[in-house]
């Protein structure tokens, strides 16, 4: 970590003369206490040395109570805990919200969208709402539509809200006793939350510029590496499981995908590796992550990782990252984030500056 | 209709001094032969006359098979369908896409997100795919975000699409001849469908400016119109419905917030209704349609509707109606469209000028 300014404070635009977005705050919330993997293992009947070894995520926070199976936080619920915190942080102003968006994979309900729970509990009216799904480029994508918001010049303050309840898709009545790993892995990679910040087209709060945002759909011939699907009335009845995974593509594909974000997002900002203060890299868990950092190969760089603690939370995980990075940056810092959506295969990341 | 040059050809922006956006065409894709409603009557053994009268909607059609339940159309393939109509109008070259935004209320599964399937499809990749979950807001939602990222000044060429599959949730095997109306409406007045724009920041094609886009949340405090819930592996087994609605609520809020919709976008335009050359009203069904036609009361304004003849196919509807629209609108002409999103009551709508 370097620390030292490595340019103009501000440029007050960006290089394509689009205006600068700036992330004033974050907020997060993670439902209940941690779960530890002794009493995950004991609630699904398998190995606790398994799950450290295989997956290295220590703790993860569930919405539904593990023993009852009943839900106790909506994802509406966790995402407006998040963006409440995100709004009552220093220059920030609930009034001041001119538009929400929210990602995420596992909506509430398909309709309403979850986004208009959120703004009714965060007492929001008459701003327009948007809701993405997607997986874990969600939050990237909520990112990304608020700040093209802001670069119009037809909104100042925005909210961008991530979070997910994968928790949804556990059946905890099931005798996990026999289970293949590759179905047992989805039992313990996941975990649920939110995150959210406050985005705004003047430094305020935090005073930290978006720099750039990559979303890239790279999923052309590619078969999917992640599928989830939903049950409507006609087929709910069927018994094939909701969430299926190729994870020997997951596991060759993303370590180079993340490679590439790396270094297309230093490339289209013209910035060294080496002026790299912080690195946030891909939370699939704690070990995927540790070998996916080795991979990315900035030692200058401090990482900023949160999986081991929180699980795979989806969408919730680059704002925990976040709110991990906001503790220790001063103005003239550099950070970049790397996400990789192994669905239909979606490149995606962001680059951050405090001035 | 006038049809008299109203202003300037084109200011060639906006007043807020942001980039105009511009659509060049309009492609939409109806799955199948239509069905009658004699037809859908003998199927769900329900009464021919009863949806002629209440319902007022002649055909619609079905991805699905009404006799067998087969999914004959994802609705990827109906996405992509449309698309490429779009794509293949005088002056669109599907080389020159640089974004896809799907606005749909029924994805075909949680992950991938379908728009990534429907990019698959039009051989296109290392372009941002965005998918908005919204119910008949999400295709105006759509060009509300693809118009902010053409104003942003980043991208110059952008398709947007809108589309349902609403038979997912039709029961057919369900004995229907004792079934409640409120039950039964849920049968008759949903179809399937998908429409799509390209969207350009220069004048291409038809020539038509997106000149407003109203997409405002106004749900505070106030209980859904409309639920559809999806099924995950914890709860798919439960006998209760997916969708659920409030028609008493619908049917006295959605004519009242038409009329506020169409005010409001007028206000913003500082256009007079007298100017309006045709209008794209919300279209719910048949009967429905035609009472808040008659409640929006702009009569120098051709109606523009579609529903009676497609049945309620959620986001693809205002491109249906835009595709009647641009048979018959002419340089200097203006047209305004309604929808209202009854699920956390959203109201939404567009203005456009042919130039």
């Amino acid at each position: 970590m370097n620390g030292t300014h490595h340019g103009p404070a501000d440029p007050g635009g960006r290089p394509d003369g689009s205006r600068q977005a700036y992330l004033a705050s974050v907020g997060t919330a993670l439902p209940g206490d941690p779960v530890d993997n002794a009493t995950l293992a004991k609630t699904l009947g398998v190995n606790e040395e398994w799950i450290e070894h295989f997956i290295g995520t220590r703790t993860r926070h569930f919405a539904r109570d593990l023993g009852t199976g009943e839900v106790r936080w909506s994802l509406a619920d966790l995402c407006a805990q998040a963006a409440q915190r995100a709004l009552s942080a220093p220059g920030c102003d609930p009034d001041d919200v001119e538009f929400v968006v929210l990602g995420t994979a596992t909506p509430d309900t398909l309709m309403p969208a979850t986004v208009n729970h959120v703004a009714d509990q965060l007492g929001l009216d008459q701003v327009p709402t948007f809701q993405l799904q997607s997986g874990c480029a969600g939050a990237v994508q909520a990112l990304s539509v608020a700040r093209s918001m802001i670069a119009s010049g037809e909104y100042r303050t925005g909210l961008v809200i991530g979070g997910d309840v994968c928790s949804k898709h556990l059946d905890l009545q099931r005798d996990l006793s026999g289970a293949a790993p590759g179905d047992l892995v989805n039992f313990v990679l996941f975990g649920d939350g939110a995150g959210a910040a406050v985005l705004t087209a003047e430094p305020a709060g935090q005073r930290v510029a978006v720099r750039e945002v990559l979303n890239r759909f790279t999923g052309l011939g590619r078969e999917p590496g992640q599928v989830i699907e939903w049950f409507g009335l006609a087929d709910r009845h069927e018994d094939r499981q909701a969430l299926t995974e190729d994870y020997k593509a997951i596991e060759e594909s993303v370590p180079v995908m993340a490679v590439e974000i790396l270094w297309e997002l230093l490339g289209e900002l013209d910035w060294q590796p080496e002026e790299l203060d912080y690195l946030l890299p891909p939370q699939l868990s704690g070990r995927m992550t540790s070998l996916i950092t080795e991979r990315l190969d900035v030692p200058s760089a401090t990482e900023i990782s949160c999986v081991a603690d929180t699980g795979n939370n989806g969408n919730a995980l680059p704002f925990l990252q976040i709110e991990r990075l906001l503790e220790g940056m001063t103005a003239g810092q550099r950070a970049l984030a790397v996400a990789v959506e192994s669905s239909k295969w979606i490149k995606a990341g962001f680059a951050l500056e405090k001035i």
